[in-house]
């Protein structure tokens, strides 16, 4: 399931093996964050590593990996940003399946978390990810591959990770996509409901792949933070347009989930061309931006091309 | 209702100016740390500070306070962590009200969050304060008290905060509370699950004031932990005797709940009488474990005093 989707059409030549790569070192990092021995939370545990491991495009790690390594850092001092970006958008994903959020049976092909366990354990399992989240960015030795940044670092790293996580970005995005149910948005409101519900993490791990890398400030944190802006976006409307075009098979989950909760998306407010078309604009748009970072940013706009021309 | 608790008869001559004025203290910086402005994400926020403020013994933060205070950190150094603590017990508080988990209609005499607003905003409103209890202690000026600790304690204050709140601490005491639901469980096994779900957060409250006040090894530490452990214990076991023998009207929820759930507590599993006893054993134990601090450990030890004998 892992490697199935950040492909050499999309991504670009030479990029395929680097992205496989990750995608395998993280699932082994995702492993050894989730190997927490400890008898009297089995079920709990279980339904986390179910949730976590072994599906999923390891989207928000592949950008850890790669803006760090644009900038030079060694891998393994990219492995705690990595797992922690991740273990939040599980996270979000087991809480937003619920019966009382989205009420999805079907994830990533397989049965959501609270079908597979129960409501009360979907909940905890959530909660515990988030914790394990900041855990992961706080210890030491965050993910146990031996290498970690300075204490500033790691401080500056929980701040914009919490930052993406809370009001100001993914939960208040949320509670923007619960009250906009049945109602009509202009578009504006739409990108900016997109741009805290799925947009804030995923530029919260380009930054986070350039702090672990010790760019904390300059051009070429703003020049990462501009691109991480907008492949968020367009990442959600992709995800709405899929909503409408994509095949239920490829994606792992069902389609029309928009439209039967009422909820207003980008090509529902501006028609499916128009979406298609801004996808595409933001996709230039970000690649554009990387121009400060020069050749070696390269695989980043692969990953732009990627988020806008996926089918899952 | 926040001072309606902990008062001199139970915490001893001198306390009550002392606790009143923290429960002041944390009320204002709670409000502070509350003060979101932010169009998009209006009853969210309105949930948020439903849930958190102008109610609750505020027990967590009196303990970061007093622990910070014995060991000579001014209050505006243990604002962060005190503010932290309690917004992971009230997120804490707002999930276990779900009607997937323990389905209760009335918290601190008022309706739950999920009863107040719906059941999609209580699980955000959990989510955010979780996120929003690791910022706080993240930023440079946590909660905009104008003094912060160095980075190196600011980071290991997140370390134990996670600790506690995770998998090895409340998340997963929650996650053997509801698997203990309908069994009988040794007296061994109620003490883990207690220690865990209750008991690991004020054992973090107590050692946050400690690192936060500079001491982050030695006898002193050493000593605060097992208070912290020793009182965590025996608040939970006056909860259970609480369900039992207390007053709705002064609870401020339910009593009888747990019977009502089939949830195994220490006055079921060894008796009423039993469980009264060991609270006390376990209040002496815990202010035989404050001598290493002194005479200055006083108001400590009528926390102690307080755990046992609160009728609320």
């Amino acid at each position: 399931m892992s490697g199935d989707t950040i492909t050499a059409a999309s991504a670009g030549a030479g990029l395929p093996v680097r992205v496989a790569a990750y995608q395998q070192r993280i699932e082994t990092v995702l492993e050894r964050v989730l190997a927490l021995p400890d008898p009297g939370t089995a079920r709990l545990r279980e339904a986390m590593r179910y949730s976590v491991l072994g599906a999923g495009k390891r989207l928000r790690p592949t950008l850890v990996y790669l803006t760090g390594e644009t900038l030079g850092a060694p891998a393994a001092r990219l492995d705690a940003p990595a797992a922690a970006v991740e273990l939040i958008h599980v996270y979000s994903l087991v809480h937003d399946d619920l019966p009382a959020m989205d009420d999805d049976d079907l994830r990533r092909g397989r049965p959501t978390c609270h079908r597979a366990f129960d409501e009360a354990t979907a909940i905890l399992v959530g909660d515990a990810l988030q914790a394990l989240a900041f855990a992961v960015l706080a210890e030491a030795d965050g993910a146990g591959a031996g290498m970690q940044t300075d204490a500033a670092t790691q401080l500056e790293m929980i701040r914009v990770l919490a930052r993406a996580t809370g009001t100001g970005g993914m939960a208040g995005g949320q509670a923007v996509d619960l009250a906009a149910v049945g109602q009509v948005l202009t578009v504006p409101a739409i990108e900016d409901m997109h741009r805290r519900k799925t947009g804030a993490l995923i530029q919260c791990s380009v930054v986070l792949g350039a702090l672990a890398a010790g760019v904390g400030s300059g051009p070429k944190l703003a020049a990462l933070e501009q691109f991480g802006a907008l492949i968020g976006l367009a990442f959600q409307i992709q995800d709405d347009i899929l909503d409408v075009t994509g095949d239920p098979q490829v994606l792992g989950k069902q389609v029309g989930a928009d439209a039967a909760h009422a909820k207003p998306t980008y090509p529902s407010t501006a028609g499916l061309a128009a979406a298609q078309e801004r996808a595409l604009q933001l996709r230039d748009a970000a690649i554009a931006a990387l121009a400060p970072l020069g050749s070696n940013a390269a695989p980043l706009a692969g990953v732009a091309r990627f988020v806008v021309q996926r089918v899952s």
